[in-house]
């Protein structure tokens, strides 16, 4: 299977992670974002939507990556829950993710690391980080009660949950102020195949 | 079948129309949102995630919009779509629409129009309508090469991101000016079953 990604993107390293715990074998296409690669017309015509990661698979061609996490899961048997109740838990906690963890963290990271100093607006960093500290608060709740966030075993929800979180560049979260967090963080990262994102795939930002 | 939801709430409407569509019998359990039900330990305990949409089916009780479109349309047989790989599409739109549609318009319409004025943003709420446009931009340039989302029927994925769309508010998105989306939502407005967000739940917005 071929990955597009790049070192900084967290949803890519869900997927690397996922392909790396499952033992699939797989090549990477790096992709130049901070060259604008994948608002080119080549990326458009493989994904619309601009965004990696993108999976390719034979003829399959899939984007976003829970979708692909899922696909992953059904197709090894493995990370995908262990009954269909499981299963929904699994997607339930991927949707939330995508809607209030990482699809603010993401931001948050990008504006105060990634975008250029004199176009990050210290309002919306403000606003993100307060959005932010509210996700990870009902994360930190489910982990103080609970080893894995569905079932007593990791599932893609884990993978996709811990994305962008092994990440060093300031995020508005400190890994110490969540402890429940902190501890799963390390749960995760003795999983067989675990490696920290920026030796997973190299790094798009210049002179990083 | 019981939803917990209110009429201002577009992730709710989704099921609501869901619902309606596939002619299912639901009752509507009211949450008196702005008052703060939804951050009460009773509802934290029905859902610790605090949000609504939250279904109820005998002793299966599910949350995230997407996963109770998802379990509908398998308990029913319908707007699935009509393969495992059109499935794939509809899960991915649908989780696009949470992290770049839904995700953005909903924060946009709130805080345009139902946070007190003081505490409105306007840095937060330029930034916020850069992002729908731009979710908006790849939504009209899909619709105006496909009839519907996914395949050449209409599914949950429909639903799902037109769930924000029909609302009178201002949401930093204007009908008129994406004629693709335009016609899509008078498209799906055909549907039996289909009704205004506030002619389908009561509103919970003081004064409203």
């Amino acid at each position: 299977m071929e990955l597009y990604g790049f070192g900084e993107s967290g949803n890519a390293y869900k997927v690397a992670l996922a392909l790396r715990a499952m033992d699939v074998d797989w090549t990477l296409r790096p992709v130049d974002f901070f060259a604008g690669e994948t608002r080119g017309p080549d990326f458009r015509a493989l994904n619309p939507m601009g965004e990696v990661p993108v999976l390719v698979d034979g003829t399959t061609v899939l984007t976003q990556s829970a979708v692909i996490l899922d696909y992953l899961s059904s197709k090894t048997g493995r990370f995908g829950g262990q009954s269909a109740a499981e299963r929904r838990e699994v997607l339930r906690w991927m949707f939330w993710d995508n809607h209030k963890l990482t699809g603010i963290v993401s931001q948050l990271r990008f504006m105060q690391n990634f975008l250029a100093p004199d176009k990050r607006v210290p309002e919306v960093i403000a606003y993100l980080r307060g959005r932010a500290r509210t996700g990870a608060m009902i994360l930190e709740d489910h982990l103080s009660a609970h080893g894995w966030v569905v079932g007593t075993a990791p599932t893609i929800a884990d993978f996709s949950l811990a994305g962008y979180l092994y990440f060093p560049e300031e995020k508005g979260l400190e890994r110490a102020d969540w402890p429940a967090i902190d501890a799963w963080l390390e749960r995760i990262a003795q999983i067989p195949g675990w490696a920290h994102p920026y030796d997973v795939m190299p790094r798009a930002f210049p002179g990083a």
